[in-house]
């Protein structure tokens, strides 16, 4: 068995860990109003990124991944949390192909149940085993704090005429890297790492979170329609300011520019322009420089767990990171 | 000077605490569009009862209220998250004489802000110092865990045709009365308390808070209009399924009856049969019971505080009780 097989079966086992603990939460509770849609959100799976990383930065600390799980179990809820705000605020009807909470049920149950959502993550997290608690508590709230306000800045760029691709790449630190970040962090306090280790925990997440939302971006676009699972260029048809589009924006002329602009100025483009968009995002560079930002922020990642002692789980880092890098969905 | 003016005053300076530890927390952060309307709540004032009860106990408990602040500012910004999130769900369109952040901004503002909010909460509780802070934190969690659960109820019982006594009482213990007993419960721990004394506070907390719920219920029925500051009667012409609706319901009959249930069966009752619904509670005894259900709280609260040690912060719960009992608005 080659080690990548044997890495992609450590992270199912460690992902089953996690969808066991949260499995085990809710069980039959009242009032039912607020029970059975939260029951409904933590049922929906999903690839428990955050606690995995998290576990294997406590085992790549030099720690016991079973005294994480808690904290593991924390971070997942707090991302569920996320998305059930965030898809009343986006008016997404769907998710992970079931009905969002707020579509199934309606938005005064769906803001309940993230409030609710907020506070049993940090019920779990406070079962967490550690001298450090209230340090790991504190990073845990700022990245609370900067994911609320990355989706305020996500908010705001759907209304703004132009937007930069700094402006962009703090509003995805906010919304996607910090959560990564925090994420490995918390797992190797939890692990007991030096302060070395736990800095190079953080940057890793950090890196590995940018990553993966730009590569989510390029996604979108160059993705086989069959393996994404939905159809391509939804980005673009919605309208959403994507690292490509303000890439493509910025060094776009004449005829092609317009066709971007007028995705702006109509708040989304045309399904059918969709092949010509994608040409556009070749023509300009726009992929090659997500490319190139995703292969270099990946390979800062692998370079930060030098800093740690070699370890099987630093190694499955390193192989996480790839399979980002990888991923065709 | 009477011993009342001095309580009166001292409680007015640790307002003031409160008041200007919250002032400092937002200073032109980024992004505006949510630092903004953030700053708007906490500006709005309030009476802070939950922070000073928290002052309170944690100088009754034996420690040093300035202590006890950043707690304090922590239950007070827990306490403005729930209501910018239930005013979202209640369509409410004014607080406090200003519009709610859903009305002057939107929902999807709102939502934000909320979950803000009790992220801030956290970062605010967590700069205590104590040896206790992870079970403090815990406290705080159950806290708002209760305060999601009693919302819940709050709003299935608004679409039911019939409510008991018993699950109102259950509601509101959590909506409300839960957070001044947390509020007493993290004093006394970062005070220092010992467990009796911890208990007790705990407990004053629960008594007082269940009784100022009840006594709003009764306020807004028999109070003078100018003192209440908006118009008697409110509650009814929501068709809100106050304690005393619900308690007139159980003992009403014939027509009196009828009346009553029209208010659930509409959705709300008429604003000119307001003396007539007025004349019902009285008959029925709802005023009575009502009156004595606060009256028994306070009395009950009153005697937890007996097992502290007698000192000018244990005098002032006391105090603080009786005037929640006497208030007219």
């Amino acid at each position: 068995m080659d080690s990548a097989g044997t890495h992609a079966q450590q992270y199912d086992r460690y992902k089953r860990l996690v969808d066991k603990a949260l499995d085990g939460l809710v069980k039959g509770q009242s009032p039912r109003s607020l029970y059975e849609p939260l029951r409904y959100v933590l049922d929906a799976g999903g690839k428990r990124i955050r606690p995995v990383v998290l576990l294997l930065s406590c085992e790549a600390a030099g720690g016991d991944a079973t005294n994480a799980l808690h904290a593991g179990v924390a971070i997942e809820i707090l991302h569920n949390f996320t998305l059930v705000h965030d898809d009343i605020m986006d008016n997404a009807a769907s998710r992970r192909g079931r009905k969002t909470v707020h579509t199934r049920w309606d938005t005064n149950v769906a803001i309940l149940v993230g409030d609710e959502l907020l506070a049993m993550a940090y019920r779990a997290l406070l079962k967490t085993k550690s001298p450090q608690i209230q340090e790991i508590a504190k990073i845990f709230t700022e990245g609370v704090v900067e994911v609320c306000e990355g989706q305020a800045y996500d908010k705001e760029f759907e209304t703004r005429s132009t937007v930069s691709v700094t402006e962009y790449l703090l509003m995805i630190e906010k919304k996607t890297a910090k959560m990564v970040a925090v994420s490995a962090e918390i797992g190797g306090l939890v692990g007991n790492g030096d302060r070395p280790a736990i800095q190079a925990l953080r940057r890793y997440g950090e890196h590995v979170g940018r990553a993966f939302q730009i590569q989510d971006d390029l996604l979108d676009i160059v993705a086989d329609e069959k393996e994404l699972g939905k159809a391509v260029g939804g980005d673009l048809v919605e309208g959403k300011k994507t690292f490509l589009l303000l890439e493509a924006l910025r060094t776009a002329g004449g005829r092609d520019k317009k066709l971007l602009t007028d995705i702006v100025r109509n708040k989304g483009g045309k399904a059918d322009l969709i092949p010509e968009y994608r040409r556009i995002y070749f023509e300009t560079g726009a992929i090659a420089s997500a490319r190139r930002r995703v292969g270099k922020d990946i390979a800062r990642a692998k370079r930060e767990l030098h800093r740690l002692p070699v370890s099987r789980a630093q190694a499955m880092l390193g192989w996480f990171a790839d399979m980002l890098l990888n991923r065709t969905y």
